[in-house]
């Protein structure tokens, strides 16, 4: 299973980057599983008053719920990135792109928006490409630069350079 | 890892038992984990245009969302009940609950509505106790039977049971 990050400060763009990379991935021949980590102490949006909800608030650590397609887990105990890592390559996943954890040493696309992101690419590991709103920003950097105002036409290429990352 | 499932038809009180066991077991020593299998097809209710949903929508076949305390992975792929499993004991959990997949050949507690529920007590297997609502139903039963009308008053010797299978 290949990994992939994707990085960067918040409105950056990863969600748009991400999505854009699973539909271009999973419309090809690669199976495509995804890791998001919630920034700032956010957690993810959780339904109220299902089953899973219930076990967990009457003290379940590990809560699923399976359906017919459809297997949902929630972990209310500290699971570690590379527990995760370990437990998406269980399951038959090509490539796994995981959007945030920037400190992660996983080969990474860092999104910079403006001069004050420049600093996450002297403190972060395995920069394999960069993507911007602003290419002018990036004319003199020495990494690989993809404008994310036209992804629809460079996603291709974007996705070379995550494919054999 | 212990392993119990908690199985019965449709209003045989299956939520029920899991909940009053979840919250004994807890408020105890034990490290419960919970899987929950939705019958008839039905699907888990996920949280619309979450991260985690539009992941899976654009093509992601496992997607995770994590938050400071919580964990979420979604799959949509099909999950075999071992699988699942062995994905639990992956934690540090204790105890199991299981509720539904009966045919299963984990230990198991029965639970009883009405006469035509008694085909489970001879198809299932690893049946370790019954509990019903109506006590009379179960007077020749060679089980343990458990009435589930005072489900406070006897959920100790239930969880006792359990915590021996």
């Amino acid at each position: 299973m290949q990994i992939c990050q994707i990085v960067g400060y918040k409105n950056s763009g990863k969600t748009t980057v991400m999505n854009n990379l699973i539909r271009y991935f999973s419309s090809s021949d690669m199976k495509v599983g995804t890791l998001k980590h919630h920034g700032h102490g956010g957690e993810p949006d959780v339904v109220e008053d299902t089953d899973s909800t219930t076990h967990i608030e009457a003290g379940s650590l590990v809560s699923g719920v399976q359906g017919e397609n459809i297997t949902q887990l929630t972990f209310n105990v500290k699971v570690e990135l590379d527990k995760l890592v370990q437990l998406f390559s269980n399951f038959p996943i090509d490539l796994l792109l995981v959007e945030g954890y920037k400190n992660a040493s996983y080969p990474k696309v860092v999104l910079v928006k403006n001069e004050q992101d420049f600093s996450l690419l002297s403190d972060l590991s395995n920069i394999i490409a960069i993507g911007t709103w602003d290419e002018n920003l990036m004319k003199n950097s020495k990494f690989q630069t993809f404008n994310l105002n036209n992804l629809n036409s460079n996603i291709e290429q974007l996705a070379d350079y995550v494919r054999r990352c």
